[in-house]
């Protein structure tokens, strides 16, 4: 199942989407309900599923969609690309420790009011050093707390794209204050359209989703880094580590964190344009430049500036839509 | 006005409550939707309110209660008490940077499962260091993005008490890993009824709610600490930090972090059997033990501990009923 939510008060009017993303058949509730029972909704949102797969329907529009959940009552985020943790954290002069490769790094975000797909990165300041990070998501089912990797698997109801922004010049001060990121993780943005697992076919496997993650900006191929490689922690064990002192509510986010490939070689990865995979957030390619230059190159971004994250399926078509944002000052 | 949810469902049924606590009117709504909507529910909630403190109405059970949100779309906590942050981090051998007293602290806390009032804080081990905090909380409307602390302070629409449950003995390692508190905060509880700050009256002033703080702990009273008192950030502040970079979603719950009150002489508080003020939490007795004694004393809290959390206007009356928890094993 392809499921979007078209913008409609502040939850949004939940649509099924046909599998090539060219049609929508309403469905007379909110993304929230349908999570919130689920065994009752799953049955009449898989019927009218056929049916838009079948040719009922009106157009899809992606640019008419919120976020699938415009707001959750959760949103948890992993660092399970542990490649990118060293390079970010190495690029702050921060050490990682040796347990970050057993342990998974999680921060809690803020889930009130994300950002539509193709809605602008509005910031006062670009001197707040602005970056995208391009991740996967699942959002969970009701998860009991203790619950095990196994449990957690079970839970797994969609899968989708974020972009995690971020504010880089505000996290080494607030980082260094001791209780996580606020201020330096402003509202993230999701996919158009998330999928059930079943939908992702041999793509989604031991808890991991194995396609590139294809990031541009401003026009260029940016990153193309596959979320299936080099992921330390998978799915399940995320979701299970958030679920270790407390039960997760229907309708919890869970992100990977920014998807990051090591080069064949182990070493960091090169950029695209130098026949690598490239990277899926500003930060690592600064780290990259450091290390072989002396200094970051790659500014962050100010106001007009795109990054448009996708991904698609071994025949080319886009599976969850595009996140397409552009940077702007406050009107 | 005087509000509360009864258990129903995952959101409750928002009722409106008599000032004595004595009665209830049903509203036909959830907490949520009356923020969602408050021009137009506002109204007529008042109306509601002013027939229910007529006598109309049915008894009001504060043990029947969720909290006034059974789960919250944000819930981020400020460390307001700067005195509390610097005994903590004292305890843990942490330094406290000066900026503390100009820069609030604040962490993102997980709102999608907050346990009712009078529920069970139910945890796998003893081990994990259970500790209970009383603080204030507010709730806000929609907060624009950059908010003042004069536009943040019209969007209080609601005061409420709160227990974070921590958990000590995780802490050191989860902040040691530079993303805040995750595992060590698990669900934290409200009291029974929240309040329109005019309910309130003078207690409620400069953003400040100025009345002692009363948790007992197994029956003994342990702390009265005065929430007006040694409160470095008034509320309008904490939650115009909050929205420094995103906007913030009607039913926001922002926190006071622990409630805590110097000594008279400026020395960290006195036990009340000692003649003080007490403390809104295990660690900071552990603490004033460790620095009188060399180690601490109290013990966290074990299985069949019980904590009280209240606040009485100046006749004495209870103005939020109490969130009375048991800590218990997993059945």
């Amino acid at each position: 199942m392809k499921l979007a939510s078209v913008k409609a008060g502040r939850d949004g009017a939940l649509v099924v989407v046909s599998q090539d993303l060219g049609r929508q058949l309403p469905t007379g509730m909110t993304l929230q309900d349908a999570l919130d029972n689920w065994a009752d909704t799953r049955p009449v949102l898989q019927d009218l599923c056929g049916r838009v797969n079948a040719g009922e329907g009106e157009p899809f529009d992606e640019s008419a969609c919120a976020s699938p959940l415009p707001r959750a009552y959760q949103w948890a985020d992993g660092s399970a690309y542990v490649n990118h943790v060293e390079l970010v954290r190495r690029a702050r002069g921060a050490e990682m420790p040796e347990s970050f490769w057993n342990d998974p790094l999680m921060y809690q975000g803020g889930s009130d009011t994300f950002l539509g797909p193709r809605e602008p990165i509005v910031m006062a300041s670009e001197d707040w050093g602005i970056d995208f990070e391009g991740e996967i998501a699942v959002v969970t089912g009701d998860v009991p707390m203790g619950a095990t990797a196994a449990q957690a698997a079970e839970a797994i109801r969609l899968v989708m794209l974020v972009n995690d922004v971020s504010l880089r010049n505000l996290i080494p001060a607030e980082l260094g204050k001791g209780f996580g990121f606020f201020q330096s993780k402003p509202s993230s943005a999701f996919s158009p359209v998330c999928v059930t697992p079943d939908e992702l076919g041999d793509a989604w496997n031991g808890g991991r989703l194995h396609l590139p993650l294809l990031v541009s900006y401003n026009g260029a191929l940016f990153g193309k880094a596959n979320a299936g490689v080099d992921m330390t922690f998978d799915f399940p064990t995320l979701v299970a580590h958030a679920a270790k002192t407390r039960p997760l509510g229907a309708g919890t986010i869970i992100g990977s964190g920014t998807v990051s490939n090591k080069d064949a070689d182990g070493s960091p990865g090169r950029p695209v344009a130098a026949g690598g995979l490239g990277y899926s957030c500003i930060a690592e390619i600064r780290m990259i430049e450091t290390i072989e230059g002396g200094a970051p190159q790659t500014p962050f971004m100010r106001y007009g500036d795109r990054v448009r994250i996708e991904m698609c399926d071994e025949s080319g078509h886009s599976i969850f839509g595009a996140i397409e944002q552009q940077v702007s000052a406050p009107q």
